[in-house]
């Protein structure tokens, strides 16, 4: 009956800590597309497959947080970091689907970079979530999510100068500029992660 | 001066019914569209008076969350279910002005289909919003909805494929990408407008 | 120790007006792109540091509601209007970036309008944000970017219609549309802005 009064913190830190460690295999099943023998459509599949794992992960968070009286920090707070890290597998998912679903032979240099940029935030999101528990060492996090951003964000927007110059044609420009995008949302959506634990941290210090 | 304080719960239940049989003529009208014979401007402009009934209904709905003290259920979960709605008529409404601002001749088969789609999903949302008020039969609804965005989504994703195989010019592409997204957000969000409601239900239960 | 506890609304309504000042000297800056000897490079590099700025008082204005016990109105009203103001600029910015990344030499005459609306948008925000404290004669206001939103929908639709008539190279025509669609999100967010002063003017009457 006083369910709901038990505060489930550890419950909420274990579903963050999941939810990223998913996005992390996620990130890695994504740079296996960049392989020149990668199987285009059975990293796509893999990809449903974590979506579809971190979908869980999130409604299990939703769930507990509506259940739950006490929370270990901002009801609206959880629920923004809930739905900005479901939305970097969402866009990632994306990007393998639209990569399989246009034949994509061959993944440009400047995006390859941008997937390997990914990669490395999905370690350090992987890394950081254990730590909102103790609310410690994570400006580290923060700043290099940030510096990771800018680097996904230069590379983007090179790539978009490049791709209008008139080397490709206009269908493959519009296939590449759709993955582009979708990649490029995966890395703010990271950011938004980024931004979320550091409100957080802030009104707790 | 208590009007703040007395329970105006049957105006919430009136106004969703309301928004989702405005959102099933609006799917009828669009549906207009994939005809032969179709007036495209004329279709449009339909769509531009029902999106406005449709604002009128999102607004009033917001104004009497704005004067009410108690509400049936949360006030957060109004507000989204509301937004939703509202988002369901914005994107079929803005399929429609696209169709007819870029001159489609001819409505490829998988678009009429999703329209096709889109228009079950109204019928079966407008069917369930008046069961809020019991908060009984509503699971058959979100499920229901569930497997049709699956099959919009499927549709959508295998015209995309098909769209970018070299039978249209880049011109038609562009056009027929750009329909194409706006249904696909309509599909999403007759989605959203289940999840919230499906969250409420939960809640209550 | 009672310093969350002191009425801040002074704050508050200062760093309101400071983002609409923001915003009306990126709206001057974004013309500038219009003039047929604009350095868009150096437009561009302005626009970023503009966008910096904005994001600086964003902040500041969040680390306020965070800090503040009492608010001039509700905290969800300063958040939304907040974002809504920091998305105007943000739109403006990625308008800039594109022109520049892309190498438009020459802007089309209906979107020279759109900018042109944009400035008259920033210019009346700007004079409205200040008259929050006293609430008065903001009707007009919200009136006025009513209208001036729908000017700039009606530019932004013909010239859709106009772009896919057959008179550009399909690499063009995705150049002028992805600068398009930010310039009208642009103007969509500041309609955003309207609103919540709107919403929070009845709340208060």
């Amino acid at each position: 009956m006083f369910a709901r009064l038990k505060p489930k913190s550890g419950l909420f830190y274990t579903l963050f800590t999941s939810s990223s460690q998913c996005i992390r295999n996620g990130a890695e099943t994504l740079a296996g597309l960049t392989r020149p023998d990668a199987d285009h459509a059975a990293v796509a599949e893999q990809m449903v497959e974590l979506e579809h794992e971190c979908d869980r992960i999130t409604h299990e968070l939703f769930q507990t947080l509506n259940s739950s009286f006490i929370t270990p920090f901002d009801r609206s707070d959880i629920y923004v970091l809930g739905t900005a890290l479901d939305d970097v597998m969402d866009h990632m998912e994306a990007a393998a689907q639209l990569i399989s679903l246009y034949g994509v032979a061959e993944m440009p240099d400047k995006l390859i970079d941008v997937i390997a940029t990914l990669e490395t935030c999905s370690q350090v999101t992987a890394e950081a979530m254990p730590r909102l528990a103790s609310m410690k060492g994570l400006q580290e996090y923060w700043i290099t999510i940030n510096e990771l951003e800018n680097t996904a964000d230069n590379l983007y927007r090179t790539f978009l100068a490049e791709l209008f110059q008139g080397s490709w044609d206009a269908l493959t420009v519009m296939k590449l500029k759709d993955v582009a995008d979708e990649l490029e949302d995966a890395a703010d959506a990271f950011e938004r992660v980024s931004h979320v634990v550091e409100s957080i941290v802030l009104k707790e210090s």
